[in-house]
């Protein structure tokens, strides 16, 4: 049984890997594509600026997209994907949710209420079913599902394991982020060609404060945020794809880097479409993972991490994702599938 | 009174940096050129791939390179100033020092010799009457001093301020390099053009033992180390010139990123001739520094500061320098300016 | 005596290079700034996201921008240097000469008009006495000059040079151009790392009309247009300034690379203040110009040439300057300081 | 049947694409690697610093590498792919036809001797017969056969459409060249990052040569030269893969952009494995084709042409293709193909 699916914003960077990754898609078939204003009645080969390197598939390229807003996603539509501006999911998103659609959704709006679960389907799929508390709460039909940022994507599988292993306590991390995480306009080539931006709005507190939702326990009723504390310093490279991070993890329990990165490899994958063979590879080459060697590995969905040492108080490490796949668009066509497996659907 | 002075390793990226700074210099004139076996014979300006953006100084465009050995340097010569790989280094540069001469340098050998001083001359000009000792054990009429690798001079300034203000106790720092402090044939085009590479040979040690040497203390007879612990990631990015960091800082005391910031902008600077206005420029924009925008700031000899935040220990900052001025050829010649005021030449 | 001058399109990458130029400037003073209405009210340093490597000169930092309009500019402003998009240059413009005021003007609006003199100060002086037709036929106290796209002024000197000495006939040119050329914002990131595109809307024709204006004659009446057939493909490169062209021209006589090399060596520059020593620096080694390299020469003023080649029909040459001093901003000024040695201030 | 094939410089830039291309294919085995000295002994994974994105296939990993010598090729090798420095080929080569192999040669060395057939399947598969005089003269049971140029191969099938259709008579071409056609070591990051370099030492001449004996025609016992001048600028920009040029071509009749296009839409590929099914991708979109979103259509071996445009002797036209597959190693393998086809195996 094929699902059919929206999906809103969808000629923006991360539009443009949902239409990639869902054009083949086992499960689900695009049936309606959406905008801002000013792509509204274009074909989506005409409205999208497209840059992947691959060209737009047929399937989507002569489909009329629509204007952004509830109303322009059709009944049958049984999965709406949205990758939004979050001032504008802020308003679109919960209108579909109430008038009966279950979204899964990149924007950075909800990803904190406590009722909208926020989900990596490989670290923690039981927060899912915050669906039900959400739906008591809101009166909602459909539903809101949020995957995290892509430079906390990065980081959470690693730091899961690590806490499964030795309970992380204190995590610093820098980041080198690829500009597609941006957006298509959103580093100008003046700004960063022969540069590093020391600084992204608004993501350091991000990496803070989704981190620990992520990596805290739901009880049936509430997710129980964990009470690591997170400090993220975040740099905007001159690489096109794919966040580079620098992790110091301070364990409760002390931990070799070879148990480290043990739990690491070990740490499961699930059987979901996109879900990678190889959740997190780790690397024994210390100058591994790289952005343009490895962002690709499983696909783009799986987390590399190199240069496990041990610290004085735990042990640093690199992790590296791509960043509109795992981190953005991969990330929720994820939760798409799990939502689907869990009968959300 | 001028001090006559020879570059040995005078073709490389630093070589040709010293070259830039010497030759204009109000104390110093240039009157000897060494380098590798290749180059010997040739003029500098047939030796030396020039890579700088202004031409090669007249002064010195057609001087003949010699081979580098201590028997190359002529007898007249005050102060040498080396930038020579370690290897070479370790074995010319004690020579020269037992043939009676004074040797400002930049190499990585002997940085970490109980008798041998590393100094930034804002930071511990104190320390360099370890020639002193040195003198006495080897029984050398000349004198080696050494000035720290790049990126530990980008963080050392700020962290010193700090120190003195509130004691630091634990840095974690991760790194952001440009390729030219690789020297010019150093990083591959292949490896770093949309890439990072999450890892510098040696470059993580040296920034943990030098920093603890630096903000060491001095007693006459030994320099007691710095007891921080100190954990560096270092990265190399696609960016010409300037190193830029991340630094987390755990301190004794507690201390406002307002009062870490007073205290970085009121650390002095030093009234030798390359000595910057202004050590140390803190910025208000959270997006400052960036290296492009401010590497030159105070003709490349000013370290920049920005984003000071408070972190549950102590603050974060991040720090920037440019790596083959102030991060080194200009640290050798300050080294130079602070032997000629101290009376060693 | 100075001149006061106003600077209108103050913030974007071509206003902020006038503020760098005219705040030193002998002649000239900045009494009056605007910009787009967003900017206006603001001082300059809190409109302009100033890009350049230097600080923003104190003398302009707390100055209020006004909005950009012909009622904006004071009375008491002998000379406009105006950077505006070419359709609010086109309406601005002609308003503010009908009011009365000399405009020197970057813009690409009325650049081919019959009665707008387009020079570049050291090829077509004489050119500026079109003024005079200019106020004949539009009434105007004021006057408006244009100097060429930056892409014209990067060839027209050597190609001035290889006209007077053997007659131009045809000129094939392709174009590396950096990614400031198209404003602060006009290439995104995304663009353009790891990529070049091989087509800039409008400039192609800019340059093959443009140039022939340049090299046309001028009879005291009208510009009669230079015959050459002139052919341009005009790409953006990953670099931040510079544009480099790879230039063939076919000449009515025979001429050697020596001779093509010599006219431009000799071609005679000025004695305006932005005027270089020299203007055109041909270099023997065949691998420059090189636009990191070479761009600031004659601090950013001389034109830069190399690799010149006998052809069947000519010769092949490239040339470089630098896009946003000498191809823009620079460019002005020095059509400015041609206005005010020429009495029309 | 499986052919047995051995790669000669299997480690550098070209080696590691014969590799990556090699492994999966339907009719040739991988049986032996060799490399230069330092490499012998190592297995592959040890030896190749492997650059391309995506794991060192299983098949070689563990393979010992040889010395690059005659007598490393084992007896059942039936086909010997060569990517060597042309001074090594230049000996190697001819060695190892006397001992009777057959060679697919990427070196540069012999593609000009008149009893060495160069081709590129697609556009002059009838030289391969060169072979025939070949072995006459040299008294070889072995052959050599070689590919050209990586800039040669970009623009040659698009000038061979256009000669089919209205004869070529002047070709001028400006190459946008990346950074990898140079080998993995061959442009500095210190070079290239924010800059172009407008020279590629013998790059101009083996473009003017080699693209007039490709366009040639063979009449049984000799390549018969193309008459048609041609003129190369080349320039290496900060890309990665991809060579991207310029090109203008006077024909002999008149042309319209239409009909030059549907010529080289037209042109027709071949059935081997290697070869795309659309030898000539033409986009309509002035600014197609670029490096990054276009140098993988076709799995590398599409050459791409946009911004047809008429001119005064012919047209001007953008060509694309992917220098280290199309343009070097794939080349190789569509040249074993053609040579397994024809029964020279």
């Amino acid at each position: 049984m094929t699902v059919n699916v929206g999906i809103i914003g969808a000629t923006g960077a991360v539009g443009q890997r949902l239409i990639q990754l869902l054009d083949p898609h086992p499960d689900f078939a695009i049936e309606a594509l959406t905008a801002s204003g000013s792509s509204a009645g274009k074909t989506y080969r005409e409205a999208a600026k497209w840059r992947i390197d691959a060209p737009v598939p047929d399937a989507v390229a002569d489909t009329e997209v629509g204007e952004t807003a509830p109303e322009a996603v059709p009944d049958d539509i049984d999965l709406v994907f949205s990758s939004l501006p979050s001032s504008v999911g802020e308003v679109v998103e919960p209108a579909l949710c109430e008038a009966g659609y279950v979204v899964s959704s990149n924007s950075s709006n909800h990803r904190r209420a406590d009722d909208v679960p926020l989900t990596i389907p490989e670290v923690n799929p039981d927060h899912l079913d915050l669906i039900e508390v959400q739906r008591d709460e809101r009166g909602w039909d459909g539903a809101l599902l949020k995957n995290p940022n892509c430079s906390t994507i990065t980081m959470v599988p690693p730091l899961a394991a690590l806490d499964d292993l030795a309970g992380v306590e204190r995590v610093e991390v820098a980041t080198l982020q690829a500009v597609s995480g941006a957006g298509y306009s959103g580093v100008s080539s003046t700004e960063i060609i022969d540069n590093a931006i020391p600084y992204i709005g608004r993501e350091e507190g991000k990496m803070e404060t989704e981190t620990r939702k992520l990596l805290g326990t739901f009880d049936g009723a509430a997710v129980h945020w964990h009470e690591a504390d997170i400090s993220a310093s975040c740099n905007r490279i001159p690489t096109i794809d794919g966040h580079l991070e620098n992790v110091w993890a301070d364990t409760a329990a002390d931990v070799s880097p070879d148990e480290a990165g043990a739990a690491m490899t070990d740490y499961p994958s699930l059987d979901l479409p996109s879900s990678p063979d190889q959740l997190i590879e780790v690397f024994d080459e210390p100058d591994r993972p790289q952005p343009r060697l490895d962002r690709n590995l499983g696909e783009g969905m799986t987390v590399s991490v190199g240069g496990i040492q041990e610290t004085t108080g735990g042990v640093q490490f690199n992790t590296l994702a791509h960043n509109t796949l795992r981190g953005a668009a991969g990330a929720s066509v994820l939760n798409g599938e799990l939502l689907l497996e869990n009968g959300y659907l």
